[in-house]
Formats: C-alpha cells, sequence, structure tokens
C-alpha cells in the first residue's frame, strides 16, 4: 500500500555550539516522509516557494517518494531559524518565516484521495481537518501536533482527534493539552476525546502506547552521542506509519513493533544535524540496530 | 540462601502538601530489607537508638528479617526530617540528626560473615568497605550510593567500586561521578573503574543495566498516583538482590529479571508514604504487577 503524509515542508538554519548549517531541508512532512519511505511508499503533500532548493526535491524522489501533491509556488519557504544551547537539550527559535505556507490549503491529488494510511504530521489542525476531509476511504489515520496547536488552536485540535485512529504527542503536549501532570491520567483523558491509540513520546526515555489492550512502554535506541534532535518525532511518527501502512493488518497488533521502528528511525536522525543522517540511511542499518534493540530487552 | 543487607536505619518525619507523618520508619536498609524479604531470608546490619519504637522491629521480624545485626545502643536514632513540593517531585532536607550512626562501625555476627549475597545499601563508602572485610566468601556484592558520597567521599567510593560486582547509581549520580552527561558513556566510563555490572536509575524513566552483555533496558512500572518517592531506589535495590540472591544463578542471565522485580517493588513503594505500602504487600501482588508488566513489554 501507500502511506499519504501532510505536514510542514521547510528550510531550517541551525546553530550548534560549533557550527552553523544553512537552508537546511526541514519541516515535519519532509522528516517524516523519508522515515516512512525505508518502508513503504509515501505519498507527499505539502507547499514549498520557488526558493527551494532542486537537491532538496531530487531527495525525496531518490526515496522514491511521490510529490505530485508537493505544490511549487512562487514566493518564500516556510523558514525556520534556530539555535542550541551548550547542552544540546535545549534550543530556541530566533526566525520563522511562514512565506508560502500562509495561504496553503492543499487539493488533493485523485490518486491521493484514496489512500488508506494517512499520517497528519504535525502542522495546523485546521489544515490536518482540510486535509483528512478529502479522504474518500481512510483505514487507519495518525495525526502528530505541538504545544503551538494546543496553545492556539484547541477547538480545531479537539475536533480533529475525534476523527482519527491515533493521536501522538510528546510528553509536556500531553500535560499541556489534558491539564494532567501523570501522563497515564493523561491517555486516558485523551482517549475520551475519541482517538483508539494515544502515543506519548518522551524522547530519550521512550515512548507510551495506550490503547484498549492496556500499555505498551517501548524504550528508546540508546545513543552516545546526540548531535542534533530536530524532527526525531517526525521520524518516529514516519516510520511507525510506515510499517503499518506496509503491513496492513490489525494496527494493534503491529504498532508496538511498529513504535520500536520508530524508535530506531529517530535514533539514527539524532546522529545528524538535520535530515544529513536519515538521507544516507539503509534498511540494512535499521534492521541491524532493530536486532540490537530487541536484544536489550530480552528480559 | 540469605541476602546481607547493610544501610542506615533510621526515622523520618515527611511533610507532604496534606499532612505531615512523623517518626516513620526510614533509612536504605530498612527499605533493602523489606523488600528483599519478599523474595529470600535477609540478614541486617544497621544500628538504631534508644528511642527506636519497638513496631519497627516488630516489622523487620514479620517480614523474617533476622535483626542480630541491627545494634540498638543509647542515644538517638538517626532522623531525617523533609518536605515535599506541590508536584512530589521536588523534595527539600529540613533537619538530619546523625545520633547513634555518627559512631557505627559494625562487627559483623559470625554468621552473617558467612553469606554470599550481599548488598551494601546507601550509606557512607567507608562504613561499606568496612562490611565488605569482613565477609569471608562473598560471591555477589552490589552496593547503591548517593549524591552526597560522591562529593565528599570519592576517594572510598572509588575503592569501595573496585571490589564489587554491581553499583548501582541514578541519572544524576552517575553523571556527577564521571563528569559525563551521556548516560550510556558515563556507564562506560564507571565499568572502568572496576565492577562488572553497572545499573543506572532513572525514576520515573526506568533503568539500565550495562555488563559485557551490553546494554539492557528495563521500563519502571506505570503508576496513575505517586505519593512518596522515599526509599523507592532502596526498595528497587532490594527487590533485585532479594530475588539474585534466592536463584543463585548467573547474575548476568538473572539481572534483568531482577530488575524487573526491583521496579515492581519500586512502584509498589511510590503508592505509599514511607514503608506504607510495602509493609502490607504480598508476593502475590508482586506477582500480579510483574504479569502485567511483562505484558506491556510484549513486542
Amino acid at each position: 500500500m501507500s502511506l499519504l503524509v501532510v505536514g510542514s515542508t521547510a528550510l531550517d538554519t541551525i546553530h550548534t555550539p560549533q557550527r552553523t548549517y544553512y537552508r537546511l531541508l526541514g519541516g515535519s512532512a519532509s522528516y517524516a516522509a523519508i522515515a516512512a519511505s525505508f518502508f513503504d511508499d509515501v505519498k507527499l503533500v505539502g507547499i514549498v516557494g520557488s526558493d527551494f532548493p532542486k537537491k532538496y526535491l531530487k531527495l525525496f524522489q531518490q526515496h522514491n517518494i511521490d510529490i505530485a501533491g508537493l505544490q511549487i509556488v512562487p514566493g518564500q519557504t516556510f523558514f525556520w531559524e534556530g539555535e542550541y544551547e551548550k547542552d544540546m537539550n535545549k534550543r530556541r527559535t530566533i526566525k520563522t518565516i511562514l512565506g508560502v505556507f500562509e495561504n496553503f490549503r492543499p487539493t488533493l491529488p485523485p490518486d491521493y484521495q484514496n489512500v488508506h494510511y494517512v499520517l497528519l504530521a504535525n502542522i495546523s489542525p485546521s489544515l490536518q481537518l482540510h486535509v483528512l476531509k478529502q479522504l474518500k476511504e481512510p483505514k487507519f489515520v495518525a495525526a502528530d501536533t505541538m504545544d503551538l496547536w494546543i496553545n492556539t488552536a484547541l477547538v480545531d485540535l479537539k475536533k480533529l482527534i475525534r476523527q482519527i485512529d491515533l493521536i501522538i504527542m510528546n510528553d509536556t503536549e500531553a500535560q499541556t493539552f489534558t491539564h494532567e501532570l501523570n501522563l497515564f491520567q493523561a491517555a486516558k483523558k485523551i482517549h475520551r476525546l475519541g482517538p483508539k491509540y494515544v502515543i506519548i513520546k518522551k524522547g530519550e526515555h521512550g515512548s507510551i502506547l495506550s490503547s484498549h489492550n492496556g500499555l505498551t512502554l517501548i524504550p528508546a535506541y540508546p545513543i552516545e552521542r546526540v548531535k542534533d534532535t530536530t524532527g526525531a518525532g517526525d521520524s518516529f511518527a514516519g516510520a511507525l506509519m510506515g510499517f503499518i501502512s506496509s503491513q496492513e493488518g490489525d494496527p494493534s497488533t503491529l504498532l508496538p513493533q511498529a513504535m520500536l521502528y520508530g524508535a530506531v528511525v529517530a535514533s539514527f536522525c539524532c546522529e545528524g544535524v538535520g535530515l544529513q543522517r536519515l538521507a544516507r540511511l539503509t534498511i540494512k542499518e535499521i534492521d541491524t540496530r532493530m536486532n540490537l534493540l530487541r536484544n536489550m530487552l530480552c528480559f
């Protein structure tokens, strides 16, 4: 099958204590699509401006990502500039330019509308809803979000959450969204708003799946040198949904393994700046690390 | 077999946002001994003053803990008073009185000296070394420690670490001890100082075992209402070593399962104030929660 990924496609300038990386390929959909491409065919929905480097289009194509749904329009690509502090765990935004993203209301190409598996990567909930409405027979829809939308678009976010199968949030987002410090209680509250599956990401501490089967606890893959955590959550969601769509089985059975794949791909993501490491990642490397991770869980 | 536990035995006064609990049974050895008692016979080494309530001696005895090595001397029992902040994750010390602990140099009873399995629970490294020296044929020795000793008794702590099989630290202690933020690199540095097995506890985020077999990642048992985290680390270590000594097999094979038991018993510990919950815990409850935890790890 194939996976539809909608989200932001951006150019990121990242300052690390060592050096500055200019206009890297960024955005939730870019990370998610490339992460998913190791598992299944991906159809990308997004928008970029006329300044978007051709080499990034080529990178998508090298990963067999269908970019018929990636609009290229006059204007500036969504731009983000951020700076890491010394310990690389804290990051601050220096500049954000929405550019062509400001008026993005994508109309899905006809063959996109029939896709069964969908990842609504981090983007405004109104855009996620707009895409969701155009799908003719969605079987399994996951959405990611961020604190910005919880704080500024809560009504739309709640409306979205009622209509999807899986919501993915990180720990602080889940706490903010539910006003509940305890993550297991937070997950319960989110279930009550609609989704059958709730995943709470805890960064280096792994992730939690909550479903009618109870909880599943997934560790992060241990890495010794974190270079850049940008996009790690998007890569986790992308790999997870790529695996689910490639298998087409019962998601409740597939999700734990899918999350392990998500953890593995996210760990590679953190080992390079931006998409550097994922761009040259191989399926063999993923499988090797997946086996290593499984061995770390042999109780 | 049996497990020798040495550490502090104390009276704790704990202020929570709701109420104050006066002169509860506390101390690393109390928690560790009771946690271990669900798995094996325990021999306790410690010291208390003439103010130590008889009901606490009775509690040890009800758990079949041999208290021949618990000295009762004139004077005041080690006393700790602490206060929790609103979110229960932050705690500050109000008062510490060493009391009879100040001049504690235990001489082990003869039958204690022949014990094979030993937990040197959190106490000054010089005391841990003093006990270790008296053991005639230790097979597997674990030690726990705390930031205080890293900051004030580093030479003794390093001397101790060279002579034991397993060192248990929490994340910030491992970082302080090794000057290394990354926990996996910290574990490697600790191995170089001697111990074959290194466990790094991460509280609600689980624990990591590092050994010649590589890493093993152990989750914490998810609990919805944390009442008091005092003694959770000591209970983890106690249950872990109680299980190891009860099995007498190859520790490298037993440790992952032992850590799961540690996680389960520690989770019960957090559900009551002080030793409240552990005091009335049953083996059946431990087994039930162990099965639940295993089911959460079914990938």
